[in-house]
């Protein structure tokens, strides 16, 4: 019964791994690489520089901090677009909970995404020069999520190399 | 009418100065470090990481990022409290404001105060171990705001070492 149990959860789980697996996807998702774009967390992020927080309201509800590399923290500081080739920002979200210790504060809750933006001229020039990778415990979300990242940035911050984010001073 | 406005507001500015000075304020005040504590803003402290992201509404109306030295990260990461002689915090604060290109985002605006708490276990003995420092624009605000610090931290957070925030992983 054992051997059995522990068989079956085997299968459960290799079924979900395929399950979880878009179809048409391609070698990308098999090295937690977006969809689309085959961007990674680059390592390290977490010891990057703050661009900038934020928080969104509404379902979202989250408290954000914004996370640069060298090239994006200069060029964000400098406010001289384009941003060049290597640029590199990470979104890193968290739920917006109430501080049990200090009324009228929030603190980060539940991690919820880490997002990605790289610029390549070249390898993404149909989206603006841009790859976006959108991550939940470290392995990218669906195909259909990352169709939807360039037309928001592109509908709202064509103006400023699509980017949202400005240097919080 | 408008000579005398000008002359009456300027007295009321050199008023407001003086008035702001701490009655007793030593030299601390003249290098930028802060009353009672003589806590300075560490150099290079925008660069360090982010412990974890805020927001406190009501009048503050504030998004804030608390970043750490080597130190205040690690002891944050690895809950192993207390921390060490040496850690410094920097909270940096923002009026809280609507982001102009995305409904129902917030980003920061004016920024207000830079919070610095350092770890010195002998120097500062008598406020569980910890220097506090709250500039504006770079200078120290006065005395009296000075002697709320500690008093806050004591009644809220003693028992984790006198820190509010907590690693956001």
């Amino acid at each position: 019964m054992k051997t059995a149990g522990i068989l079956a959860s085997a299968l459960l789980a290799t079924a979900g791994i395929y399950t979880a697996l878009p179809f048409g996807a391609g070698l990308a998702e098999s090295d937690n690489s977006s969809p689309i774009f085959g961007v990674r967390i680059p390592d390290g992020y977490r010891q990057w520089e703050v661009i900038a927080p934020s928080h969104e309201e509404g379902s979202f509800n989250e408290l954000r901090v914004i996370l640069g590399n060298g090239m994006a923290v200069k060029t964000s500081r400098d406010t001289t677009l384009p941003f060049p080739d290597g640029t590199t920002f990470a979104k890193l979200a968290w739920k917006r909970v109430p501080s049990n210790e200090f009324s009228g504060a929030f603190v980060p809750g539940q991690a919820t995404t880490v997002q990605i933006m790289v610029k390549d001229s070249r390898r993404y020039a149909s989206t603006g020069g841009w790859g976006f990778g959108r991550f939940i415990d470290g392995k990218p979300v669906d195909r259909a999520q990352h169709e939807t990242c360039f037309a928001c940035h592109e509908a709202y911050v064509k103006d400023h190399d699509y980017v949202f984010t400005r240097f919080a001073y």
